[in-house]
């Protein structure tokens, strides 16, 4: 594979995202990294994704914008519905309707122009906290519908939708990312992170990174802000 | 069908848009109609989507910003690419990468919030002008992918993305539009209308809505700007 290939990868400035690109990277990709701005709570996640990209010299880093007009559905971006800060059963507040989707969607369009053909998502099904657009069954078809949608994909190779997460613990992204190198106090997953980036530590999200780090064994570098 | 069945109907300004929210209507949904402000030549359209929105009555209009950051990739909103005025073999340069995908998305997740299972798009495949995601494939694969990707699509009922206009031509659309009382003079096809909506009367888009008008045998209501 030649340092030429080009592909888009999703950051979010959280530790899956981070491990992703630095997977890509790893497998020689020249990546083109994207955010989305759609007014979630925890912005710190925005800082954390510019920073990781300039510090792994992506070839470029867009943030798109998405002005939702107030449509709400979420308590990652709506301020009246709280985050739980305790276990909730099946698909949880915190999710965002459509909201892979809309990222994979704009993110196919961007490889469309750049002549990209490989798509990275940090979405993985085992810890996946409950949301639906998480899972490979999702990750399939929406594969699928991007080669019917495209001009590159009716008439040129096909585009691939790379979730190397999948089947991977959180412990055991860790520790890929750890093998790569990767610096984890670069990135924020707290749903409800401050200005400082200093996580809460009590959040869904934030459960999932602190057992994560304590099952494989390496010390949890994020900041946790006091009580 | 009670009167509180509601959709989601993406709603452009141009012509058949407008037709299909004529035709949710008639089927008796309530109808939220949204366009999309994605940084296209045509703002024209902008307008005539609120105005149509408005003396249809309906539930709620809501304008989606996209800021793509200057992703490029079409004539529609790239300014160094020329809008063509004869017809082109192929895909034409007025394609927006993975356009419908986009809009699908960001109507879904409305969609879901909203509880509604009907999303409505004015695609069709018989003057569709050589868009990959006009075809009736790509519909299918995007209603299979939305039924994965969502908690209404996995828990609840499904969604269906309805696309009437599918196997009509432009006069059959028209022909519709009239006996449902559509007022042809409130939309606008064109690639390259002016701030007053006028057409430029020689675009693909122009050329096909002509043609339409002429093939229904029903007066042109469009407002041409002078050569």
């Amino acid at each position: 594979m030649t340092q030429s290939r080009k592909a888009v990868v999703l950051l979010s400035g959280g530790l899956d995202s981070a491990t992703v690109l630095a997977m890509a990277q790893a497998e020689g990709f020249l990546c083109h990294t994207v955010s989305f701005d759609y007014g979630q709570r925890h912005r710190a996640e925005l800082d954390a994704a510019a920073k990781l990209a300039r510090q792994s010299a992506v070839a470029e880093h867009k943030v798109i914008t998405l002005g939702l007009g107030g449509m709400g559905g979420s308590a990652l971006t709506d301020e009246s519905l709280a985050v739980p800060e305790s276990p909730q059963a099946g698909i949880p507040v915190t999710y965002v309707p459509a909201r892979n989707t809309v990222f994979l969607a704009l993110a196919l369009g961007w490889a469309e122009v750049l002549d990209a053909r490989d798509i990275f998502i940090g979405v993985n099904a085992v810890d996946y906290s409950g949301y639906p657009d998480c899972r490979p069954a999702f990750i399939e078809a929406f594969e699928r519908m991007a080669n019917l949608a495209t001009r590159a994909g009716v008439e040129g190779e096909g585009f691939r939708i790379r979730a190397p997460l999948q089947d991977m613990s959180k412990a055991q992204i860790i520790e890929a990312g750890q093998r790569l190198g990767l610096d984890y106090s670069l990135t924020v997953s707290c749903y409800q992170a401050d200005s400082q980036g200093r996580a809460c530590g009590r959040c869904d999200s934030c459960r999932l990174r602190t057992a994560g780090f304590a099952a494989a064994g390496v010390v949890d570098p994020t900041l946790y802000r006091p009580e």
